[in-house]
């Protein structure tokens, strides 16, 4: 059997030998790299690293993550260091459409994501949620109003809290988070969006992009932010349509692109695959 | 040896009976139906028909267009007949970017396109256009500047006419044609533009979607209209991007989508397999 | 509101007039076209047909049963006419693997796919199918061996005919047909089935494709027949796969384009766009 | 401006300290890492990697070289090193079909594919070649008949050598390499195939593609080999079809599916981003 794998993701300030240093730490602790990448962005110069890696001596996470520790230190870094088995906490957060609970919810339950499902939150009651068989997950029911708005978000900042929750997952959550909230969960909630070319602006986008008679409508996952309209991208995706499409087939259709394009979000960053730069992202595909 | 197609194309308000005196016609013509397309707008009320066939007795064709046109009249149709073999005079307009007319011009010149050129005119002058070999097209230098342009198109228009141009292609041409170069050439021009989710208004749309980090990048071959932004969407389709992308990189990849969509969309058109529906077009595919 | 719209299809040997046949009945009739598609295949000759229309008269769509009945008899078509609102009955056939199960259901459930189910059947039992949230649909367990399996299948069929249903998915059903069972159920059993460039045959087909190092792994849906290793196709897909990949991915990725696949092929049958043309289908696409 | 970008290709038997070797060579040299992917290959237990970097100080890369070369010894490195502007001279060898010629050709002349042009082989008279525009490029018309082809191939070999090619693209080369030459090419001729699924042996494939009724077609590029049907692959991709396309049509869709991928794998193959690594390839996509 193969030694548990670890990931390593960190970023920070360009200069020669940062690989040089992680890589003669990883092999004094007895650490093989798996997979590794490394990316230069050179108009912010910043260095992003993601790598795969076990170890063969007894305790040499350990030794790694200590020494390692120093690294991060001397070179400005931020850093994750974890097993790849360690599953992370997810709590989802659902309005009333639940496509894209329903899909996260089955590959969850096949093992396809390898999470922990910390409770799932809506502001609407679970009689109005058609997906069933979530019985066994901790469901609150969390209206809101305009005036409500900072005691509900304080609310779900508590659940945030006292059940360590890693990942927030915006699955079709049709409020737009404050900017308090969006701040403290910066880097790890992640929002999905549907996306047209050319864009829409207001409500009913999907009638607007039949008015607009296009032929391709899209999504959007990314992380949310305060100060952006929408915040850096993690992946988009989109699917093509035909005048046969009235504003209900393209919302069909659209519930597809949405489910799939938030499915393989949460899957690369849980696999420590997307680090944020800026308004951006670096994703190391596999 | 099969009988000549030949492709008829309509538009009318949509009421009881159009099909049953179209195809009433048809037989009686000795016509026979080899593919056929209809469809009915349901927020108009009108109705859009494709039909490719043959005929069977000589002069069918004469007995058609004849009968064929007491119908239209009757039914207010919008209408063209043509033999699918009669090719279409295309002038191409260009800048200095030449991808999309050196991917025309190969396609033209092994077949694939069954279009005659009637001639590339450029406001940058020959030597300025990379791609060689069309030295057996007429080629018209016509520079253009704010003072000038209403001549400018004034000529592009006399070559229309004296060429007998059936289809204006707009093959990255990077000025803004006037209103009434716009209406003239009204149905019979396509464009091709970048196109990015979101959108991106401006100078430079590459480089602010690298700055935006998008993860897709597409293009859109529309008709050119006077009154909107973009005309009539004929096609669009995306490429997927990375952070690896520089700008030059997203450019190259855009060179990539761009001739691929418009040459879609002229082959569409020719085919007589798009109908425009106010600011949508109905696409017939194959 | 609109008056209800039905869907006739049928097939014949081409000849002139089918259209306008069945054109003038439809507007003695008082129906409206709302959307037609007409093929001619030259290799067979024959002619394929699908229109959806509604009637402006009561009891017009009896009237048009009963002529158009004389018109297909004349033109030695295969037809059908149904209203767009009538749901098939669908019985589910599934093994261990319920991805495609589960997608189906959900589908159904929020009313994408307008369905009856009529029942769940697996030679599995219900706890070894992971999927939950279908107490309420009938699931029979119907174990099978090779000495059972005409057994096994003439209950299958029972099912099938005791409850009137008119398709049956095999969603990831890990047994062969008999060829009589195939027979009985042509045209109205529908398969979901891995694909590769280039093909593989035999066992683990998944840890084949990932030995000769493909870059796409795909799915294709058809029709269920005796004399063909598969049927008639009405839909494939594929997506991108890499070296990183190992065969639980592949397996992963594959489930994604499996599930898309088929349920994309069965609203295609159930909305009368799929012909069987011989080998192969006619698919009018919307 | 930037220091010259090199690119370092290696793989090797996997051991722990290899990545740690290779930077400290690295930074002990002055090189600074822009871009960097590594792959442990579990079935193998080999290694890959590819790291594009620069020098800050003179002769950086000449130190480099040098002492990597002692590294590369040590862990029995199969290993590549080279300036990033350096362009590699390729050989086109072509039959009658010329789309995939063209495309390349053009990429080379606006620069997207920095490559030199070594020459182009047919077995086919320059005359029978419709793209023009390459006077400017060394043509040899090298036909070929069984009796023949030991001494044609002798020729192709000269011209690799004498020229000095780097990479031999086979552009739609009608004929089979034998043993001898792929065995002299290996790793260094690259190849474009049409794939479909199912798969097709024999003649005549896209009217076997036909008479099946696929729904997608396909095209592989990958590396020639004696001792496989095809080679390990690089890049592959896919279009859809319908019952609408004649074999004609697939031909056509497959001219640009082929072009692309061929390209594709070119540019990946020119940016060192494939490694070969048995009967597959490790791709390091940006």
């Amino acid at each position: 059997m193969l030694p548990e794998s670890h990931i390593l993701t960190f970023s920070c300030p360009n200069r020669p030998g940062i690989v040089a240093a992680v890589a003669r730490t990883l092999f004094e602790s007895g650490g093989n790299i798996q997979e590794a990448h490394q990316y230069d962005d050179v108009e912010t110069d910043n260095f992003f690293a993601r790598v795969r890696c076990n170890f063969t001596i007894t305790r040499g996470i350990d030794r790694f993550r200590e020494s390692f520790a120093r690294v991060a230190e001397t070179q400005r870094m931020r850093w994750a260091l974890r097993a790849r088995a360690d599953r992370q906490r997810v709590l989802i957060i659902v309005s009333r459409f639940d496509h894209c609970l329903a899909d996260l919810l089955y590959r969850w339950r096949i093992g396809e994501l390898a999470i922990d499902i910390a409770g799932i939150v809506s502001n609407h009651p679970r009689a109005a949620i058609l997906h069933q068989g979530f019985a066994d997950i901790p469901f609150d029911y969390l209206p809101v109003t305009q005036e409500t708005r900072s005691q509900q978000e304080e609310t779900i900042w508590n659940i945030v809290q006292s059940r360590k929750v890693d990942l927030v997952i915006l699955a079709r959550y049709m409020q737009i988070l404050s900017d308090g909230l969006s701040v403290r969960l910066a880097g790890r909630a992640i929002n999905i969006h549907h996306s047209f070319l050319p864009g829409f602006k207001g409500a009913k986008p999907y009638h607007q992009a039949h008015a607009r008679g296009v032929k391709l409508i899209g999504a959007t996952a990314h992380y949310v932010t305060a100060d952006l309209d929408e915040g850096p991208i993690i992946e988009q995706d989109v699917e093509r349509v035909s005048h046969h499409d009235q504003p209900d087939d393209l919302i069909r259709k659209g519930r597809d692109i949405e489910r799939r394009v938030l499915a393989r979000a949460v899957r690369l960053h849980i696999d420590g695959r997307v680090i944020i730069n800026g308004y951006k992202t670096v994703v190391f595909r596999d």
